[in-house]
């Protein structure tokens, strides 16, 4: 039992903090024979990385991963591998004059009631610098469902910036690729460039609700009670840094629905059955369905922000403080590649998990 | 590593179908010494039985639990507390005109494709009917939860049916039991009376949301990444049946949100650090900030209905159904007492897992 | 993480006490299909049954299996089995002058230092008597591994009784089913008849060693480092009661040897790699070889006999103790029937594990 | 659930192999505050390192160890810590000439039927090498033991090597660092350099067997059934490579004893209970009992000697094969470091799972 852990059979533990030397990913479980190599992990973390553009944080970090163990001659062995990141712009002294301030919003003063140690050099273990190692270990998934179901597609996009949303009818997976946001519809993405920029100059942040779909995925995956398909995405999407909910389907709206509006309606399909809608979000009980595994999660703003705010020391005195550092106007950005990822890990655990117990026959209906 | 099992240290495996001879929870790694019997058990299950009033179904279920290891003399001797509770009104024959049709918005068809293996007798394994186990073993975790942080409360309430919410300028505790839904607006109450009884009469159902609060939970409770407070709540919540979305503070709405809007700011009180608000649901970084702990979870409307739906068959023809069992129009009603029992399996075990790691010093502030 | 669950995908969580009204076993993760009824089951407990001859103790148990759970129509169903049998010949008052002493080699003194708390009824928790869970749970592993390994075959037997060792050159198969201690050499049968008898009478007792030897196991399974097989049959063997010791293939005699004695070479068969000796029993790097697993454990002598023995009371007062209980004069015979089981649930779980990982494809040789 | 992971809440996973870039230990659930720097660690690390006198492998590795996550400022945070150790010394082109032999007495064959892989770069995996990775880790356990039970010491030492025993009539704590043996008896120690020297020569090798001891554990570790402290101490020594059998206390031979002769009488001393011997090993019923903590694990000889064996290649050929690597005629003798650190995780282990169930309040004696 792991706290830094994740995941059953594909097994995940991340370790290292914003500042240290390097942080990185020890992945146990992995099925042997799968292809990979740097280059393969290394193009989901550049989505992650920092820099990019005026939107996200100019911390300047290669995020290089290396291969230190678990590869052999460009295919993995199935033993534990692990992927390194080396901290190359770690600046340090940054920190220093909020060394024995708590900054509100951050898990500064949890950390410190908790372990009675903090490291303040930028958020230490909580810093959302993390999410490089999840990044790194959602690659080798992805390569290891490639074998498994080759028709899984996990893809991410921020359906909402503040209290702006997309508009559906705008839909297009094209759009994806094409924006700094994720943001499937082309107009919202223009329109949000400005207010984004807006706050950016005025030294605010503000949240977003990123949504990550997996297509592909066949039905039978998940497990009863604390197994499901839906547990288990809820606890990977609500991991994430500075995530406050996370939605199936319907999500909170289905609260909303009668049970006439809400039942997805079966009908029987050329390969299988097919549904009139997918207010489930592609899970039933706890099993996928067959249908697109849909999930949403809101981030909250970030809480490093230039406006003074009152806090209190390590010795209890109240005072003020204002974050200088180099931060995101909207982590929910740079959110996006971290839900692929968890996706990624928790649908190939899911695919092994069903495979370690059934093998591969299942309830074949028609 | 046990797909029907939660909790780290206090590790609660729940067993049993609907309608086999029992059901029950094995719970393991309970403190020794915790004076419990079945009738402080009992006090929690009679809140979950169904049959109680026209709201809930009218199967009935003495719900009596029985107490079969780990307890001697009056106290918790340490080792595993079985709690068993007897199926007695099964009534199985009541399934039968559905035996070969998959009921839209249940679990019958996924667990059928999962497992080739389908218990038609009232969703067997994937009905809510578990949840009873589960309200047990909360039962327990109070108890033990009373002698480790005595000041923790923890209360279960309805904040939203359909589309009502409870107005929380009218919010008041003492009106929670006084209802047959937990709301604790009076006025709520009331008019929600009038209609869920209409939706009752019509054979239909709806939704509901589900608001959690842990009140007096010490500082420091939680751990880094897959260990996280947050992450361990929203597998527990998401685990209940017919939950598809939660939500800790804020939650969804913290996308909308500015940086100067959420982050809570910080004070000095006299017992230690207090907020200016809790926008964070008492939890920073995934570790408790001595604030309340909020959580919100929303219901789908049970899909048992009285109009017919569209379906197909275990040999894949295409028909139609209609549910006439015996169901509750808002099914919100019940996950109540089964969301408390959550949270209080989630509160020992973290406080539990603290005490393990670190002992009962902290960083202590001011 | 239960502290009385064992196995990774196979998970069996035992419950109860000696003196309690019931004891069983959780079993999560059992493969569904599985043919399985509480007959099959009672054929394995029948064995391990208490009173059955001289040589066990003559507390009656019926020992009677009853499956609440994860069965339907004479299948598994995937979900949880609880398998539960109730004590019926309880007689705790047979221990009440012990009640405030603790016996010597017994856990009384260990438990109620580590709980506070003594359940004095026949040892409670402690008991040999949750051997039987351990026995059911084997029960319903063997017909799953039946399933997925149908050439596996799993047989314990007694290798020595005290100071009398079998003769490995009389060893009969046939045999082991023909004397109450299930021992494979008909001559030490008849030897240790009346060495045990004479045991018994002068109220003393004598201590075993076990061999179980599992045929059939495909090579494969196993895991590096600690998901060994060997590390997994460690385990389980060390955890039934009164064993101190455990060896797989040569054991502890391996110290003794060279390296030219000790490797055994390889040659090509015409299913596959052969060894020219079985030195590794079975396991080379944690993973198995496809040649016979063999496991040997040792017993210690039961600590209930009639001769006075010197100990303390809960007060810290010395004092002297005799046992006048019902025990076995060789707890070692009974304890065949539980390293049987421990084996299938161990092979089992390796099977699982196995296919979950890498599938039914594996390195081929030739 | 990771198959390179062992421990319950003090959880170790390895990664790394024989010729890999590095290998290392991810250690999670460390305590806070111990102060830890990297050459308490490399102090450890020194004992295991090859080549250091000519009874051990001539590969020359620094086996400098790196802490490069979860320290700060001299104390462990309570967060994951990474310990790195580069592989300097790899020569792989040693190995060749065996990259299609699968070498007898070695995983190679194994591995390759398990995962259709084979790191053949000295047994990639497989090699003992890991070990490395567990001393480091032991290092760290060490010191967070120290701040919890610091009374307890840990010490391993040889014990029998091929067929000689060491005198226990001569038993000396103090000539345990003096020889390259690690024997507390200076006779055998000085016999067993000619008799070693011999074999070395001669290029073979034998096993030996390593006793653990830990003394200063207090009562109460350990919990029932599979968390027993002897079940876990079992898997923790099983685990290691080449490691064939595991006793506690009287071990294999308690088969032989009689029970008045087994079980230990108790008597009351100023500090609690003591005991007229300890055939026990210090635990009874999988509770340590506050007498010395004693385990011993055969290890077998190194399979690579320079005799030619007969084997088969990955395509099934019957052939020849002779390692020429670099190894150890006893490796008995760098396994003493492996099980002291192995021990010092268990004991570390269950200090917090103790602490985590039952804080530290126990029952008091007298």
């Amino acid at each position: 039992m792991s706290m830094n852990s994740f995941g059953h059979l594909f097994r995940v533990t991340t370790w290292g903090e914003s500042h240290g030397p390097a942080l990185g990913a020890t992945v146990d479980g992995c099925p042997p024979g799968v292809p990979i190599d740097e280059a393969m992990i290394q193009h989901w973390l550049d989505r992650r990385k920092p820099g990019q553009n005026k939107y996200t944080t100019q911390r300047r970090e290669a995020d290089e991963v290396k291969i230190l163990s678990g590869v052999f001659e460009g295919q993995t062995t199935g033993t534990p591998v692990q992927l390194m990141i080396d901290n190359t712009d770690q600046r340090s002294k940054d920190y220093g004059d909020i060394k024995d301030k708590f900054r509100p919003g951050h898990a500064d003063i949890t950390y410190f009631q908790k372990y009675g140690i903090r490291d303040y050099r930028g958020g230490g273990r909580s810093s959302a610098r993390e999410t490089a190692a999840r990044v790194a270990a959602g690659g080798l998934a992805r390569e290891a469902i490639r074998a498994l179901a080759p028709n899984v597609q996990i893809t991410g996009y921020m359906v909402q910036m503040g209290p702006n949303r997309i508009d559906r009818a705008r839909f297009d997976w094209a759009q994806i690729e094409q924006n700094p946001f994720w943001v499937p519809d082309a107009q919202a993405a223009a329109d949000w460039a400005d207010y984004l920029d807006g706050l950016r100059k005025s030294g605010s942040s503000v949240g977003a609700v990123i949504e990550v779909v997996a297509r592909g995925v066949p039905a039978g995956l998940g497990a009863p009670v604390y197994g499901k398909l839906d547990t288990d995405l809820a606890a990977a999407m609500m991991s994430i840094n500075a995530v406050k909910g996370v939605e199936i389907g319907e999500g909170m709206a289905a609260a909303e629905l009668t049970g006439e509006a809400n039942a997805d309606e079966i009908f029987m399909g050329q390969n299988g059955p097919q549904y009139s809608s997918n207010h489930a979000g592609g899970i039933l009980g706890g099993i996928s369905t067959g249908q697109d595994i849909v999930v949403r999660f809101a981030v909250k703003p970030t809480s490093s922000i230039l406006t003074t705010r009152k806090t209190i020391t390590k010795s209890g005195e109240e005072t003020e403080i204002i974050t200088k550092g180099r931060h995101d106007p909207c982590v929910g950005i740079r959110a996006v590649p971290v839900g692929e990822a968890m996706m990624a890990c928790v649908i190939l655990d899911h695919l092994l998990l069903h495979r370690g117990q059934i093998g591969t026959n299942r309830g074949h209906i028609g």
